[in-house]
């Protein structure tokens, strides 16, 4: 996407450690796969090289979906929400994976009588995925 | 939902202000409505009343969504995700207007050459929606 100045990222309603929220959703099933933290400059990164760019606030650093699993996650289209301070993000998910437990969705739990239920399959092994054996 | 007992509310890891964030998407359409917060109260609540319930970082208060407009979400279902601190909530929108502006989702503008641009139309005139008039 060529942007023809920085408005756009001036308008976004960062929080006081710099970071907005950011929603991954599955650009054709439409499922929610993460939600994770992004800050400006991995969100300008995102824009740059179209390649879902977090930013890891447990380990503090940039961090490029896919880089150790392979499940990369390529943007198709971005929506700001009318308070400003969380994103909407559409991707192509690569392996169909998100979630490192080798899901599709890191929402896999659901709430049911006997409390958080897992109600989505593995579909690869994470020890396949994060292993190189 | 009749739940077992509360052992699913201490599975949710809260951040250090009590909060989680919860994003509600369309049933049906599979549309993400818009994210808000939640505390502890607010989503016993929630699931109490089956009608979604925030907390409002900005008043400070428990808000039950749809209480000034009238545009209720009612609760169909709740995943968590793998970490233990996103809610994902599957709603019934009520008059399909989740966002304050008047429109179906508070996702409204899309990311393009020029910046945000408003990509949805407004469904009801706000000044429609919260006065007696």
């Amino acid at each position: 996407m060529k942007l023809k100045d920085k408005k756009w990222l001036q308008e976004i309603r960062f929080n006081e450690e710099g970071l907005i929220p950011a929603i991954a959703q599955d650009h054709q099933s439409g499922r929610v796969l993460m939600l994770a933290w992004m800050n400006r400059n991995s969100l300008q990164t995102t824009i740059d090289t179209k390649k879902l760019t977090y930013w890891s606030r447990s380990r503090q650093k940039i961090w490029v979906k896919g880089e150790e699993s392979g499940n990369e996650q390529n943007l198709v289209s971005m929506q700001l929400d009318c308070d400003g301070d969380v994103l909407l993000i559409k991707v192509k998910q690569k392996g169909n994976i998100a979630c490192h437990t080798g899901r599709n969705s890191c929402f896999y739990r659901e709430l049911g009588e006997n409390g958080w239920e897992t109600a989505e399959p593995v579909i690869k092994n994470p020890e396949e995925i994060y292993t190189n054996g």
